[in-house]
């Protein structure tokens, strides 16, 4: 399961929201195995704008990831701070491809 | 050096780029120590949307990936089929995120 993440954040909690993304991904990625990779860019030109690769293991992994102490801090703690959020569902063309 | 390549292809050409895409992402990972990743995926809503999150070691792994045979072959082989392309510099959340 292949996701695109794209999110506007109100600039005047880009701080705080960076924040709480990085806390979020890195417990994720370390205590869920079904999580393979949470990779967050922000534009350079935009860094209100953020878009986060998301790869899961399967849909059951997501489900579980979306029940974790980790996650609904996050989702709960940041909601005031995310303008808009858009997840599109992707296909990858190359599935297993890994970061060197 | 983190980038996002977003892609609109012709429709009536989406196949024929979708094997020239791959054909070049394989030889640049297996060929070019610095390029990190190349991870495409096409939109399941909207599959002529292409996205590639690009990784390059550096500046320099970038410049020499440009004049590699597989990247001018597909870069001219491509040239009708591609609609729109913009590419984002962005700075990633965390350095040195995986894929597991």
């Amino acid at each position: 399961m292949v996701r695109l993440a794209k999110l506007v954040i109100d600039s005047s909690q880009l701080e705080n929201y960076t924040a709480a993304l990085k806390e979020e991904i890195e417990a994720s990625v370390r205590l869920e195995p079904g999580v393979l990779t949470l990779y967050a860019v922000a534009e350079k030109d935009n860094p209100t704008y953020v878009t986060i690769l998301e790869i899961y293991a399967d849909t059951n992994a997501y489900k579980a990831h979306l029940q974790t102490p980790h996650f609904i801090k996050y989702k709960a703690g940041t909601k005031e701070m995310v303008k808009s959020l858009e997840l599109v569902e992707t296909i990858p063309l190359i599935p297993g491809m890994k970061i060197k």
